[in-house]
């Protein structure tokens, strides 16, 4: 087996699902390949816990929530929030029990999603990341949702490059246009990294047009922030911000789940960017799981990656350095900065 | 890879197939995962080879029965009943030869079933098991089949197991009434181990009604029997009495075929007994299918079982501890008897 | 694991596809396990490169042929037909160099079939072989093709074998008569193995018919050429003559493609066989692939092939011998000549 570009990073909070997901029964969910049955309790708060049953291993998912706790439908074994077992049906005498118990993972309920601190019977020593743009004033989101054929850092990569767009979303997304050469500012501190595009025109393309309709040169910034979140920041002026946020989780080492919140505040009216811009994040996000999937099935075909890259792969290799110094528990280096020059 | 609850016992009898599906054309099983083939010979009697030709390692079960002799369906060689090869059609001289033969397995038929040996080429040391009740006067029987995607001590455990009834098969099988404490007199001998459930009343539930429709306390046992006979008997005075025997047979690993037999003796008209205990066993076995099926994923998805036992696991431990010990050929325990209250 | 007869010969050619299959758009091949991606230069030329884009490993077949160069779907990186990137369109510089190239391999276009040559970045040392009968003058040329889910050594095997014809092909190809004895002449050279059958009559069945409508001795010769070459030839007098040649190629271990050229020369109306010959080759190819499928899925399911060999197995032990000899790089045996008499 060659290298593949996957890092576990339990110690991190990761989307599980959006809040309107998770209801009156359990959601079975992996994450990190590890099966996951999330429930609210008594009070409506999400629970999580590892997806099997202490006594005969039947994922806890196929039974049932009842007054906030959760019932294996096998023998009727009941789990509380803790992952402690409470109930025993058929049981004489107290059913809990040091053994009688599954792990149970943090939760929290943040801005529409139910987030996961994967490192089991832990408790966080951080906030999950806040999204910028939802709920704030002047501002309308729009969200969507989707498997990813590919690993983390091949989802992140391609979330954040921009050479692609040109090609593989000709039309939709750049690529219609004369290529300008523009100025790549690149900074990576411990924990993100960030591109900036100096000097470059409005994009061609629909998303290009609701930004600045007008055109004109845009600030872009591109930036992935530890462990999994991948940001595109659009601005022109004060008056249109476009900020479509990743939250990208690892299902498995080669399916990675998209939870994305794209908040804009734009001059050109609401209505029309929140009937057009679904559609065509759809188009692009096809386009993207397509070739991305053919990736993954060819990484696997040859029992590795044989990746080249150039200067104009701007974020893949800051984010791939940052994945695995933070997984090894390496001490992350010195703020590095740099310019690229391309053409996009 | 962690533990599982697997063991291989082939020198034993395990049920093929019923009489009536092995007609006059080869039929393929699998069984402890070595694929067999099942043909008649002459005499009517049933034959068990390997199911691969000698010569080019074609299923022979792919050929053909020709005047009590299998064909091969590539270059016809013909077997006899002894996995001999008897003929090679364009061979010039003697077609018979030490290398050119298959290994056999010692089959008998008995009440309906065809059972295999699953030890090739030895001659069985003791009969199968004699099913009760099949044929004996006053009582019926049915017979159901199925595929059970478990491991045999999952499958045979839960047959045993009386705690999941009330909460799986609430309605069709217990779980109505208020549970009652009761006591099971557990016997262990060196070949079975068995449940006997003093002071029960009634079950609640479609098959207690046929069984005591005036209620009352009945006498139940469930037991198993080496290598993989679970049966449960229920008895109320001499005149209601309904034995259910479930010959197991290990497919592969994950895989055991279910053939059961429930005989019965009843006050209550046969022809209503007749009418409705398939359908109810039925629905009763999909429920079970189905949460076995989600063990067996459950396991293999975590690479190991992770079981907790309580006391009212009656049988499984009991059961596993039969199977492993003569699996490695250990002499048995001694007689254990035991009694474990519980609330049924 | 036990043996597989599977030898892999990469320093040779094989058929990737048929010319009219290579168009204007890439086609994706796999041939020895490796995947290929097959498109013609600008001059019209057939090209092979390893179907792996250096950058990130998207299938070039995923992409596009634009004026003669392959470029792929994912960044546009741009390849000529020896592999070499010769354009990165977001790159600002010289787009070549050393690393940003993909392996490539020798084509050949002859006689209706692309030839690639396996062993990747080297010359060719031979010419591909020529395909007799093939546009001769009074030749007609029939060609089918197919997936074979067999080891290449299987499918050359039974490609060349007589004794399954009667007995797997009856009534369309031999088996109707009585058998006869005949003498088969075994000729093994370093290169080739070859059965000449003497004496033998006319074969039964449909495909006999047209060769010899009026009976006779036929002259009948079946032929293994390394590495991949099987040619069964019948004759009668100089106005009779059939050669089908069978190119095999590997796929992988287990999958062969078969690209057959059937040509002939024969009194019976050419239209008449043309109208026949190619549903009665489809019928016999349709019982072998059914039978080598069932062999490859029992060697696999037995982890080995247990193969028993008899003096009729006329060919398929010397056919092993030459490619085990080819794969080790040992010198050929000596010429190797015998005699075995069969019924046919």
């Amino acid at each position: 087996m060659g290298h593949f570009s996957i890092a576990h990073l339990p110690r991190h909070w990761y989307v599980a699902c959006k809040s309107e997901e998770l209801r009156d029964q359990p959601l079975a969910r992996t994450m990190l390949d590890v099966p996951l049955v999330l429930f609210r309790d008594a009070g409506g708060e999400p629970r999580a816990l590892i997806d099997r049953c202490a006594h005969r291993n039947v994922p806890l998912s196929k039974g049932a929530v009842m007054a906030g706790k959760l019932v294996c439908g096998y023998h009727g074994w009941c789990y509380d929030g803790e992952g402690q077992v409470i109930g025993v049906p058929a049981l004489v005498g107290d059913p809990t029990g040091k053994a009688r118990r599954v792990s149970r993972y943090a939760t929290k309920e943040k801005q529409g999603y139910v987030w996961v601190w994967l490192d089991p019977d832990k408790e966080p020593d951080k906030e999950p990341y806040t999204v910028p743009g939802i709920g704030l004033p002047g501002y309308d989101t729009i969200r969507y949702e989707s498997d990813i054929p590919a690993t983390l850092h091949a989802a992140a990569e391609n979330v954040l490059d921009v050479p692609h767009t040109a090609f593989l979303h000709k039309g939709l997304f750049r690529g219609t246009g004369t290529p300008n050469k523009i100025t790549a500012k690149i900074l990576r501190t411990g924990v993100m990294a960030q591109a900036e595009y100096v000097g470059e025109p409005r994009p061609s393309g629909w998303i290009g047009r609701f930004l600045a309709p007008g055109g004109g040169t845009v600030e872009h910034f591109d930036r992935f922030v530890l462990p999994s979140i991948a940001e595109v920041e659009y601005r022109l002026g004060a008056d249109n911000h476009l900020v479509v946020t990743s939250l990208l989780t690892p299902i498995s080492d080669f399916v990675t789940r998209l939870f994305a919140a794209a908040s804009f505040k734009l001059r050109v009216p609401h209505a029309i960017v929140n009937a057009a811009l679904k559609p065509l994040a759809q188009r692009v996000l096809t386009q993207d799981i397509e070739i991305l999937g053919a990736q993954t099935e060819s990484v696997k075909r040859f029992e590795g990656e044989q990746f080249v890259s150039t200067d104009v792969d701007i974020l893949g290799p800051h984010i791939w350095r940052l994945l695995k110094q933070a997984e090894r528990g390496e001490e992350p280096d010195e703020r590095y900065e740099a310019e690229v020059e391309l053409m996009a």
